[in-house]
C-alpha cells in the first residue's frame, strides 16, 4: 500500500457515510440492468467491450480480491472459479480468462451473478462498520472502480445493441434535442509555468499525481464542444477522403474501416443512441469520434486539441456540473450558455496529450499498481467525463485513457490555438 | 416443386398424422431446451455454429417462408425483421445476417421466439387440417429440418458448454458407460453393380436421389466402429506426430490447431460431455473426430474408410435401431453385441467419399433446391446417424455432411478393406 | 519401392535414351529461364506458387534426395543446407523451409543455383550411364516432376509480373489471336462399364493407377472447351452477382475476393498474358476460371462439369495433340475444326471428380508415397494439360488436381450432360 | 516552402560544396550495395522493411519529385511508371503502390534502377550549379532523406539476410569485440527551465522546432547505455516472464511473438550480425530491443528511461562522435571510457517521450509536410544514432521515432532516475 495516495476524505456527497456510499453505488449498478434481459446481459460485441453481466461481477470480484481477501482474516471466496473469470488484467493477482473470450461464458448465468454480488455486499457490509483509513480507501477506490464500470456497461451495451438490425433501444430515454449551441468563442490563457495534477483532499487515481509544474506558452481554447452541424461541415468538405488532414495511422484506420461519419452515424441522418434511433441533434458536441477524427477536424479548422496541461489549467474556474449520467438523458446536448462551458459532461474530450506517466509518477504498490499505469503507452488522454460518468466520480485532474483509433466510448472534443 | 420427391408417405411412426407429428417435433424443440438457461441459448461459440434461440427461430422461419407465406393467401410475417433474422443461406429468399454475427444478436430475447413459435403453431394448425401431397411434402422438410437442428441444437450447446472454465453439464445424463466392446470382425461383401440411393416409399432429402447404380470391388467393412481404447492406441503409437499417417490438409490442421486428442478430451483422462465431465470409457466408439484423424487411424492401421457406396451397401440387412437421442445417453455407448452392428446412432460415420451429387441428381426447384445441393463441394459423408439424431429421422440412405477438418458432431468412423 | 509401377518403358520420344531425355528436359527448364531476370527470379507472389530460382533448385534437389543418395553409395550432398530449403513437402525425408517463405530466400542466387544444378547434372550422367530398371524409373519420375515444375515456373512468373503495374511481358509471343472457334457441338457416349486409369507400358503417376471398372450413365460432352465469348455471356448476365448459380463456398469465395471476371481480365478488354496486355480473344477457351467458376458457368447454361470417367471414356479415341508448351503460344488458342477436339493442350479442363483416390490405390512406398496421395482431399481433378504442358508428359489418364478456388494455372472447361 | 527552416548553412564538412556533398551522399548508397546480389535486393522481409532496389530508387524519386520537377520547368519524369511505385507515403504527391507489396516487384531490375539514378544525378547536376537558397534546402533534405534511407538499407538487409536458414553475412565486418565496458555511473542535472529543439545554423527536420522552453524537474542520467551481460541478467531474472515489468501492450506483445531475448540472438549464444553469426559481446550496448523491452528493464532495474528532454540537455556537452558507419563495424561496440559517454552512435536510444509535436510546431508546406508531422502519434522517440547512422547525419536535437513494439533498428537504451 503507498500510503501517499491516503485521502484525507474519501467520501462522496457531503455527509455521506461509507456504508451509504458503498450502498449507493452498488445500487446503481443493478439499476443500470433493469432495461435488460439476461440475453442483453450475456453478449460481447467486440474485444474492446464486455458483457454486462461479466462487469456486474468483475467490479464485484474487485471487492472480494483486494478488500474482502486482504481485510478478513480466513475469507473464503463466493466460488473458487469465479477469479478465474473476473479477474481482468491483474497478473499479479494470478491468471485469468482472456477477454476477447468473455461473451462465450452463458454461466454462471445472470441470478447466479446477482447472487454473488448479495454474499460479497454482506460480507462488505460487516467489513464497512469498522473500516480504518486504508479500507476506506480501498473501497473508495473498489467504488470508483465500479462507476467506471458503470459507464463502460453502458457504452458497452450501446455498442451490442447497435449491432442489431432490430435497432433495440436500451430504454425510453427523454428527447436528447437540446437547445441550439451558442456560438463558438476563444478564451485565452497566459503561459507560464503552471502546477497540474491531483494536491487536494479526497480520492484519487494514482495517475492524477504527483502534482507537478510544467512549462506552458500563451494559448487559447474553444468556450464549448464541436458540434455535429460543425463536423457535418467537415464531412461536407470531404474530411474523410482528405488524407492530408490525417495522422498516418489515422488514414490508414480509415481505409481499412472504410469510415465516412463518426459510430453510429446513420446515411438517413438518424442516429443510433440509447434511446434507439434519433434524428441527429446539429447541436449537441459531435461524439463517437476517435482521437484520428478529431485531430484530422482540428488540423482541418486550422486549429488543434488543447494538451491535458491546458486543459486542466482552462477548467480551473469552470464549475464541475454538467449533463452527467444522473441527467438521464444518456446522451450529449447542446446547451445555450455564454463563456467556458461544457467542459465536464457530454463528451470526454480527447487531448493532444500521449497517457505517459507524471515527473516522479509512483504507481499504487502491489496488484493495484497494474490499475493505471501499464497502459501508458500508445493511448491519449481524455478528459473532463461524459453523459454517462457519475457526477460524483469526476474530477478536473481525471485522466480517461483509450486507444486514438477507439469510438466507442462518448468522446468528443474542443479546439484550441497557439495564441 | 420438383414433383419426383412428392412422397407417398409422409408420416412418422405408423398411423401418426401428419397434425400429431408437426406437434410432436416441435415440442421436441422445446424439450430439448428446459435445461438451458437464457443466456446458454444466446452464446455462439464459432462461426460453424448457431445460438439455441437462433436455432428455435430459425426453424419457424422455415415454415413460414416456405410453407406459410406460399400456401396461405396474404399471410403476414410475424415480424418483418426475422426474415433477415432467420434466414440462414436462401439467397433465393433473399438477404440474411452474417452467420459468424449470430451471437450479437440479443433481441428477440428467448421468450421473443417462444411467442413467434406459438404463432407461426397457430397458423400451421390450420393449414394442416386440410393439407394437401404438396403441403404435406413441405411440412415433412420442415420438421426433417427442425430434426437436424435438434441435433446440432445439442451439438452447438456442447461446444458452448465446453469453452466456459467452470465446465458446466447440459444436464444430468445417466452414466454413458456401456458394456465392453465386442472384438472387432470383418464383413465381406461380393463386388458388382450395386444400386444406392432412395428409391423407396417416404420422405428422403433430394441429395438421396436419384437411385443408381454403380460398381464396386469385393471388400470388408468392420463389425463396429473404432473405439476409444482403439484411438488411444494410435495416440500413444504417436499418431498426432506422424506426419506420413496424414492427409496434407489434415496435417497443416493439426500443426496449426495443435491437435493431439479427438475434440473435448482433457490430460487428466476426463471427457467433457453433455453430462459434464466424466472419465473416458474406452469402451465406447471414439467420438468427435474429424476425416482427417478417421483417416489417419485407417492409414496407421493398414486399412481405410468405407465409401459410401459399400457403407449403405453393408448396411442392408442391418436393423436400424440404435442409440439415438431418445435414449437419452447423449453420448455414444459400447455394445457387446455379435454381427454388424451400431451402423445407426451412436457416431456419425466418417466415409471415403466426397460430398458430390449421384448421376443425373435434380436439387429440388426454387429455394429449396438451396438445400443441399449448394454443398456438394470439399465436404465428405458421414453414413448413419448419432446419439444426437431423432430415431425417425434416419435412413441408410441418409447422407450426411461436414468439412474435413470439423469435429464438434458426434463424428466417428469404421475401417474398411480391400478384399 | 512399389514394384508394380516400374514400367516396362520409361523413354520419352521413340528411341530416346534416358541420358539424352535426362539432357533435354533439364536444359529446357533453363531455357524458360532466359527471359527472367535474377530480381524475376526471386520473388514469390502468393503462397501457392514458388520463386523461379526455387523451382530450378527443388527439382534438382528431387534427383538428390531420391536418386543420387539412395543409389550412389557414400554420396554427399553438394551443399548441407540446401536440404531444408529445397524439400518441398516429403515430411518422411527430412524437416523444411514453410513455403510461404520461399520468397524471403536472396540465397543461394541464382548462380549458386545454376552451379548446384551443374554439379548435381555431372554425378547424374556417371549414374545414367549404368541404369537399372528401378534407377530408370526414378529418374523418369523426377524428369516427369521436373517438367511438372516447368509448368508451374511458367504460371508462378505470369502471377509474378501480373502484380506488377508496369505489367511486364515474360517474353515476345506470337500473337495468339487464332481462328474462330466452330460451334460447340455435343458427343454423346453409352453407359455401362468402362474401366479407367492407366493400364499400359511406359511412365504415369501412382494416382492414375489401378485401371479399374467403374460404372457410368449415358452421357453428352462438348465437342470443344468453353470459350471467352460465352464466357462473357455469363459475365453479361451477370453471373459473378447471381448467388443462386454458384456453389455455397464458390459464393463466398466471390464475395470475398471481390471476383467479377476470370483472372487476369482488365476492365479496358485487355487481358495479361505471358506476352504482357492483350486484347482478350473471343475465341479462346477461357482460363484462369476456378473450379467454382466453371461450375457456376455450367450450371446457368444448363450443363454441367463431365466426372473424370467421362472426359477419360471420352478421350479415347482422340489424338493428343494440340496447343502444348512445344507452339510457343503460351496461351489458348480458337481452333476451327470439326469433332470432338481440343482434349489435351490449351487448358487444364476442371472435371466435377473430387480428387480421390482410385479403388484398390496403393502409393509408391516411402518418401515417394507423398507424392500425390496425399492430397487425395479436397481439391478437384483436371484432365488434359495445358499450353504451358510439355507435350511428352500428358496422358490420357493424367490427373492433374487443384483446389477449387484456385485459378492461376491454365484451367478452363468443357461442358457434358446427362443423355 | 515554409521558409523559416531555410538554413544559412546547409553544407556537411566543412568547406564542402553542395555539389560534392551530393556526390558523396549519392555514391555512398551505391557503395552500400556492393555486397550485394541483384536477389539480396529484391527481397521484402516485412512489411515495415523495403527491399534494396525500393530504396535506391525511392531516394531518387524524391529528388524528381521535389527538387527537378518544381525547378527544372519541363522536367519530364525518367519513367513515368515510377511515381507510382517509388512515392512512399506522399498523398499529396499522388497515388502510391502499397508498402507491403514492394517485395512482388522484380522490375524495374537493379540495373534499370541504377540506370535511373543516373539520368537523374545527370539533371541535378545541371541544377546544383545554380542553386539558390531554397533549391539548396530542397536538396540538402533530400540527402538527409537519403542518409535515413542508408541506414534503413543495412538494418532492412539485416532482416532479410536473417531470414535464411544458411545466414550469410552482409560482408566481412571486423570483429565487433570491443574493449570492456566501463562500470555505469550516474550524471546529475538539475531541474528548472531548459531549452530545447534546433535553434543553430544549419540543416535540420521540422520536426526539431520550434525551439521551446519546457520544465524539468532534477534527474540523472546513466554514464553509458545498458549493455548485453546486463541484459542477461534481465533475462536470467525471468524478465521476459515476469508480466508486472511490462507495460501491457509490452506484455501482449511478448506473449503474441514469444519474444524471450532481443532480436537476432541464438539459443547457442550466437548472434546474427551483419557480419553473419558472430558470439554475442557482453560489453556491447544491448541492440534490436523494442521500447517495451527498454522500458521493462528500466523497471526491473529500479529506474526509467529519460524523456527526450532529458536527454538532449544531458547531451548538451557531450561530443558528437562515436561508432557511426564510418567506423566499418556495423554493429554496437563497448567503449572503455569515462564521463557520459556513448550518446552518439553504437545505439539509438529509445526515451519515455512519445513522439509529439513541439508547442508551435509548423510542418513544412506541401508534401514535404507529410515526411515527419504525420506520424507524431503512438511512436515513440529515440534519440543519437547509430552504427548505421552517418556521421554528419546526426545532431543532439535530432529526433527518430518508431512504433514501441519495433526492433529492428539498432535500437538500445540508457537508464535515467528521478534525482
Amino acid at each position: 500500500m503507498n500510503s501517499s495516495h491516503l485521502p484525507a476524505n474519501v467520501r462522496g456527497p457531503d455527509s455521506e457515510s461509507l456504508s451509504d456510499r458503498f450502498a449507493r453505488v452498488r445500487t446503481r449498478s443493478l439499476e443500470l440492468c433493469e432495461p435488460l434481459a439476461p440475453e442483453d446481459m450475456t453478449v460481447q460485441s467486440m474485444a474492446d467491450a464486455s458483457p454486462t453481466k461479466w462487469h456486474l461481477a468483475h467490479v464485484t470480484w474487485f471487492f472480494e480480491q483486494f478488500v474482502l481477501a486482504p481485510r478478513l482474516p480466513g475469507y473464503k471466496p463466493v466460488d473458487d472459479g469465479y477469479h478465474y473469470l473476473f479477474n481482468s488484467y491483474y497478473y499479479t493477482a494470478g491468471e485469468m480468462h482472456q477477454r476477447p473470450s468473455r461473451g462465450l461464458l452463458s454461466r454462471p448465468t445472470v441470478d447466479d451473478i446477482l447472487a454473488y454480488r448479495r454474499q460479497v455486499d454482506e460480507r462488505m457490509s460487516e467489513l464497512l462498520e469498522t473500516a480504518d483509513a486504508e479500507t476506506a480507501f480501498l473501497v473508495t477506490l473498489g467504488l470508483n472502480h465500479e462507476q467506471q464500470h458503470q459507464e463502460l456497461m453502458l457504452t458497452d451495451i450501446k455498442h451490442v445493441l447497435a449491432q442489431n438490425p432490430l435497432t433495440p433501444a436500451y430504454r425510453e430515454v427523454v428527447a436528447s434535442g437540446g437547445p441550439a449551441a451558442a456560438e463558438q468563442g476563444w478564451h485565452g490563457f497566459p503561459g507560464g509555468i503552471v502546477e497540474i495534477g491531483f494536491g487536494g483532499d479526497g480520492f484519487c487515481y494514482d495517475n492524477e499525481t504527483p502534482r507537478h509544474r510544467c512549462w506552458l506558452e500563451d494559448f487559447g481554447i474553444a468556450s464549448r464542444p464541436v458540434t455535429n452541424s460543425e463536423f457535418m461541415e467537415f464531412i461536407a468538405a470531404g474530411g474523410y477522403r482528405t488524407p492530408e488532414l490525417w495522422l498516418s495511422d489515422g488514414w490508414a484506420t480509415v481505409q481499412a474501416e472504410g469510415w465516412a461519419t463518426p459510430l453510429y452515424w446513420r446515411s438517413d441522418g438518424n442516429n443510433f443512441t440509447l434511446g434507439g434511433l434519433r434524428p441527429l441533434d446539429p447541436n449537441a458536441p459531435v461524439t463517437h469520434v476517435s482521437y484520428f477524427e478529431a485531430d484530422a477536424f482540428a488540423r482541418w479548422a486550422g486549429a488543434r486539441l488543447p494538451t491535458e496541461a491546458e486543459w486542466e489549467t482552462a477548467s480551473r474556474d469552470v464549475e464541475m456540473t454538467g449533463n452527467f449520467v444522473e441527467s438521464d438523458a444518456l446522451h450529449p446536448m447542446g446547451r445555450d450558455q455564454s463563456g467556458l462551458r461544457q467542459m465536464f459532461g457530454d463528451v470526454w474530450e480527447w487531448t493532444a496529450s500521449p497517457y505517459a506517466p507524471y515527473p516522479g509518477f509512483k504507481p499504487l504498490t502491489g496488484s493495484l499498481g497494474e490499475y493505471n499505469g501499464k497502459f501508458m503507452c500508445t493511448q491519449m488522454v481524455l478528459r473532463g467525463g461524459s453523459c454517462a460518468t457519475p457526477e460524483d466520480h469526476i474530477r478536473p485532474t481525471y485522466r480517461n485513457f483509450f486507444y486514438p483509433h477507439q469510438r466507442w466510448q462518448f468522446s468528443g472534443f474542443r479546439l484550441a490555438v497557439d495564441a
